[in-house]
């Protein structure tokens, strides 16, 4: 179903989808769904990536294994971001109210997927 | 029952816990209780004030409201970091097999009372 078509499903089945987006650690967009434009897209894409530079130093310093997952929760958001593989990672950006623990089900499932399309 | 204490009850009851951590976002550690040493709490200490630093930029660049909480997981540890104020911040480390949810939980009802003996 190609890259797109993956995103559409986990951002139209996880409850609060906003979207979805895939990046690379340098900081270029591969693909995005959007549902709902209520974030600066670019603008987050950017900023996420900082965070994930930022986490995946923090994790080799302290030594502790491969990076998984981030979730960032604020007053009107959640955010869950799971690497792909190491040029690559997915952000899924839900509502304040959206489902946490479906979207983190929907993307590990779907992670061999993308990694087989991507790699 | 003390800052001290109230990171000992959650370390203990967590399941999985490791350690807890009161940081100020000027990287100063207020108050620590480490049940196992399996990581350099003062390294750590340091590594995450710098990825709080980041996240909340981002999140102010983003406009999503104010940070909550985020949890980080890598292959041998899960990490769950939740704003206390303005000035401080609480950091829960589990291991790789640490629950998660009642972590989440457990900081959640604890923060007032931190919130309270900190301001």
């Amino acid at each position: 179903m190609g890259l797109r078509g993956s995103l559409q499903e986990i951002v139209e089945k996880v409850g609060g989808g906003v979207g979805a987006l895939i990046m690379g650690y340098d900081g270029i967009p591969i693909e995005e769904y959007i549902q709902e434009t209520v974030f600066d897209v670019q603008l987050l894409a950017v900023e996420y990536v900082n965070v994930m530079k930022e986490v995946k130093r923090s994790i080799s310093v302290l030594k502790t294994g491969e990076l998984e997952e981030i979730l960032i929760s604020t007053e009107q958001s959640r955010i869950i971001i799971r690497s792909i593989c190491d040029d690559f990672f997915i952000i899924l950006m839900l509502n304040g109210d959206g489902n946490y623990g479906k979207g983190r089900f929907l993307l590990k499932r779907e992670i061999p997927g993308l990694r087989e399309e991507l790699v």
